[in-house]
């Protein structure tokens, strides 16, 4: 085993798949997005900050470029067809506003998929441009969710059953099985490094 | 079912685990990362970029500052233990320039890891600061790979076998089965509705 240069490939894969959500010319529109990542770790009464990128040219941004309000709707497997459908759609030829049950929150202009199990509304924080794609930078400012999903009060992926995202192989996965605790699964390797004589 | 509300709670997981390297006063560290993403689409002559978010006491983030480089190390599954320690001991206090065996690349600061399935370099094109974290916004320069993760000369994420992160739930998770081909699993769905006289 040994690694060989195949060029500046991204391989940053799988991502979540989520529906993005707008108010474009009075309507609610959807957009599939998988280009997307937490933009910091939130502590204390830091507000938490998700990012989304998508190129200027989609119709979606419109509608967040002019209210600074967007959703992040969270499908499941079960919705892996309509959640592709609506990436291959764009809303400047077809009104996709009929497309999925809507529930209104606190933003105005971030209507939701009532039928997904997760859904987030976040207001534009800063617009940075990378490359030619526009990257929001929202503050989370409120999430929903079906207590279907939820165990011990917080959602548990495994119900939520996302839908991720590899632009390589050009394929969907669904999560896999647990196999580790963050912050635990290297503490015995800690205590070895630290007395590497008690080790076998 | 119905969506209700929960507080503003980030759910955008899962999202990769990776472990970013740099050169900090001039030797090999390493940081477990899994705020992260992709922040454009990359296409035609647009170079690629990828952001990784970490608060700025972080000791990577002194290297990644001062050299403005990076590596983004994508660890297979075998490597969860070694992959979770590096993410709960600081360069601070420990050397963890011998953890891994290291390959040098284009970029002279931004060490990789010889035995990750898959490892890219980054040159810092853009920093943000979101909250109180540093988000830096990386030109892909370079990316490596085991030639036994490619097929069809692409990374096969199947073979890469990645760690997943759940912040919520707090666990690690492996990739899943494939469920679908992207651009694709909605196209009947988008006749469907084109032609809706045309449905069952």
């Amino acid at each position: 085993m040994a690694l060989e240069p195949i060029g500046a490939v991204n391989a940053l894969y799988p991502s979540l798949t989520v529906i993005v959500g707008a108010r474009v010319r009075g309507k609610a529109n959807w957009m599939t997005v998988a280009h997307l990542g937490v933009m910091n770790h939130a502590m204390g009464n830091i507000p938490q900050y998700l990012g989304i990128s998508a190129h200027p040219s989609h119709y979606t941004n419109i509608g967040i470029r002019e209210h600074g309000e967007f959703s992040i709707n969270i499908p499941s497997r079960a919705m892996l067809e309509v959640t592709d459908y609506v990436g291959i759609v764009s809303g400047k030829t077809t009104n996709k506003s009929d497309v999925f049950p809507i529930l209104e929150g606190e933003l105005p202009n971030a209507p939701m998929i009532a039928t997904c199990p997760v859904a987030m509304q976040c207001r534009v924080a800063q617009k940075v441009i990378v490359g030619e794609h526009e990257l929001f930078i929202g503050e989370l400012v409120a999430t929903y969710a079906q207590p279907e999903v939820l165990v011990d009060g917080k959602i548990d992926l495994v119900r939520v059953d996302p839908i991720l995202f590899d632009f390589r192989q050009m394929a969907y996965h669904a999560l896999g099985e647990r196999i580790g605790k963050p912050w635990n699964a290297g503490k015995a390797l800690k205590e070895q490094r630290k007395n590497p004589q008690s080790a076998a």
